[in-house]
């Protein structure tokens, strides 16, 4: 499907309106310095100079008469030439009126770019381009990102978000000076028009593990219809990663289901003593709501590296510019990790992401930044990794091989979380295989 | 309005989906007894006896003949005789049959209810009743209270639950040998439809502070709707009071908050050094969004009893047979109390309140039962006391009088939430008073 109708609007929002929460994104360096880097090291991509810029340059703050054919009576000036923000005004007043005049004025200054045409056409006389590319930034949320590509050099920023933080990304905007390039736009993404088609599309859509919260939908959505056939997209790659590792949390959270069920028990037993009810027949619903809880609800986790015990393999690769809805809907990969630490255990897999700022075909990054979210002690991010822990959890030696098959769909009730499956089997150097166990776990 | 149309009922259920929480309610043993004694101290109330149940024992296990007036042509003998539990069996098994006579076979056990009626009107020859009551269980989660009603003697209880908890219901009403009796209907209290009214209307309803998440709302309906002219409400009877405290909570969050904006303002620096953004327009949002979260926020608490300060003072008082929805939507009340410790701070106020069973005025319970969730080391309850804290707190004399206007509401965009306004003065016994001072809390 072109669009995934499950996907929840309503209450998908609500942390996204607190400062709080945006303030806890603004603080991941790691984070930042990659979408900062990405503008800025690549600042050409957003004020692309072109030929005609010096003379744009020169005429800047001086008077111009502008030609244009004569096309009969006109109400006012600002239907015949308009510098950009201005230029909707102008195409949309021209389409209705009757051009008179032969001649406009027109005032440059170095802040706009400005193009003397009518339907596309050039009207002669004087055409400039100062180059500068326009931007969406879909989920601007503090309006960050748009502001840095505001600062960047492009001539207009369209800044989509779909909460009421877009009355803080307005003051933000013009506080820091840019409110005639940055426009923000309350909507949700599917729901807003924009006035042209934009050079590039910006966004932080990334959630845990990569997809959760399914935002990279709405991505796609602006691509497909505001992207300029030779955009480019902000971030332009990303790909998925899943590798084996130990962890106490096995133990503590089997500690945490079986302490569980001792209460349950307890608990039948005062139910029947005091309230004449017998309530063993739940036994078997509440254990698995309980092991859904504890053991298998997969857990946010910032990995020490070391923690990592085997190979990381890629389990997908996404091309922001071409990728659709369908191939995101679902993720299956067979993966093989080959275990690179002695007399251990596996306790699971951890799985993390990373994404690239690469331009786009016609005009690559100079500067290709990346921005990863593997484990790590030097930049851990807030987005750390998702951990997937093995009950019972499975002894390995150097040299073993954990193969396993790995499906990831939206779960049923909401769109935003997933449903993860492994297939898992061990493989050791003697050829020796361990029976295929499968896990079953909830990104909530 | 009769209802409430802001009431959310998409979100409202998770949490009452899950095993785990219908069992943190049912470990709450101060709540159970009081629904426990409250039915079986007053059993009476659900299988009534009445003089006819003397004859209708005799007959038990025999077959009798019911002489029913002759009206002409008949489909079925429905029209004619029918018990109450038994009427829907009954049907089902005679409605294949065709009737001749003028005469039926009336097969009566104990478990029954039987009276030949038409229409209401008794038809003659034979009128029994045993005086067994009908039950309606508003939102009976596991089921528990409808149980506790059929074991009481009740004829037939509707056990209604929004929930799939229902699932779990059948199976605790059917191992504990009461699946004829309760009925378990999936569905919002607002939408189901009942075969009949009740004598009995049974609830847990309760919220934190009483009416936190309305629900009191769908109690209304059902009783609009469902419950016979002189039934009985179970509890019949809620107030809400608030007393002045101290508590060491108060400073607790005040640091926090502080803290807090000591981090935004370190945040503001680094990401104008690091990043070129100056952010500190958001200080006075993120300043009051901190505040509304730290200080204006009103917490649960277990109290201890030496906590409360003052003398406690009823603020609203509500007949579970008569409140409307218009009564309930928001409460305002004048209040003082006295403080009865010398030399202290009010850190704040706490909210409780207390429910009885009464039966009905017709029908008083022998046994009037109490639930109170006022602070005490004995008998805590699950709910709590909802606490307000000031800021600053307020030093306090033996004597002092703290008056306050009180008014609490539905929130804007949750009504299942509430906001709460104290208007508080403080007067000394020398007759000196301190100007009023305006607070704001949130009950989320
Ligand atoms: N379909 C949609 N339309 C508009 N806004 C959306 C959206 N889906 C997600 N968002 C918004 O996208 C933001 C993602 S968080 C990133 C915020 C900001 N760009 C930054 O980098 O700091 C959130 O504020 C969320 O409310
Ligand atoms: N309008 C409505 N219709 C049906 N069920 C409702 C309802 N409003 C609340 N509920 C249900 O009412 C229950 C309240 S909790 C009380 C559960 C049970 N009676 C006991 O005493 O243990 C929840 O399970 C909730 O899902």
């Amino acid at each position: 499907p072109a669009v995934d109708k499950g996907v929840d609007f309503a209450n998908y929002f609500c942390t996204y309106a607190f400062l709080f929460h945006q303030k806890e994104m603004l603080s991941d360096r790691v984070r930042m310095d990659a979408y900062y880097n990405s503008i800025f090291q690549n600042q050409i991509h957003f004020r692309n100079k072109k030929e005609t810029v010096s003379l744009y340059e020169a005429l800047a703050g001086s008077i111009v008469m502008c030609f244009v054919a004569h096309h009969g009576q006109h109400r006012n000036r600002k239907h015949y030439c308009a510098g950009y923000s201005l230029l909707r005004s102008w195409e949309n007043n021209v389409s209705g009126n009757v051009i008179s005049g032969t001649y406009i004025l027109l005032k440059f200054s170095n802040d706009c770019d400005l193009r003397c045409t009518k339907n596309g056409t050039d009207l002669g006389g004087i055409c400039l381009n100062c180059g500068k590319k326009t931007v969406l930034d879909v989920g601007t949320g503090s309006g960050i990102l748009a502001i840095w590509c505001a600062q960047a050099g492009a001539r207009k920023v369209y800044a989509v978000e779909a909460t009421k933080m877009t009355e803080h990304a307005r003051e933000l905007v013009k506080t820091n000076g840019v409110e005639d390039i940055v426009e923000v736009i309350e909507g949700s993404m599917e729901e807003v028009t924009l006035p042209e088609k934009v050079d590039i599309i910006i966004s932080e859509w990334m959630g845990y593990f990569l997809l959760r919260e399914s935002m990279f939908d709405s991505v796609i959505c602006a691509r497909d219809r505001w992207l300029k056939p030779n955009g480019a997209m902000y971030p332009s790659h990303a790909r998925m990663w899943i590798a084996p590792i130990r962890s106490g949390l096995g133990d503590q959270k089997m500690d945490e289901y079986e302490s569980s069920m001792n209460d349950w028990f307890g608990f039948l037993e005062e139910t029947e003593a005091h309230y004449g009810v017998n309530m063993n027949v739940l036994t078997k619903s509440f254990r698995e709501e309980q092991k859904k809880y504890y053991l298998q609800t997969s857990l946010w986790n910032s990995l020490h590296p070391h923690q990592v015990i085997g190979t990381p393999a890629i389990i997908k690769e996404i091309d922001c510019l071409n990728a659709t809805v369908s191939e995101i809907l679902s993720v299956k990969a067979q993966f093989s990790s080959t275990i690179t630490t002695d007399k251990t255990r596996v306790s699971g897999f951890a799985g993390w992401f990373d994404v690239h700022f690469r331009g786009s075909r016609d005009n690559p990054a100079t500067q290709e930044v990346e921005l990863t979210t593997a484990p790590s002690t030097d930049n851990p991010t807030h987005w750390g990794q998702q951990v997937f822990l093995f009950h019972p959890q499975l002894r390995v030696n150097e040299g073993d091989a954990v193969g396993a098959s790995f499906s990831m769909n939206r779960s049923k009730e909401n769109h935003r979380l997933m449903e993860v499956e492994f297939v898992c089997e061990l493989r050791q150097p003697s050829g020796k295989c361990l029976p295929a166990v499968t896990s079953k776990f909830y990104i909530e």
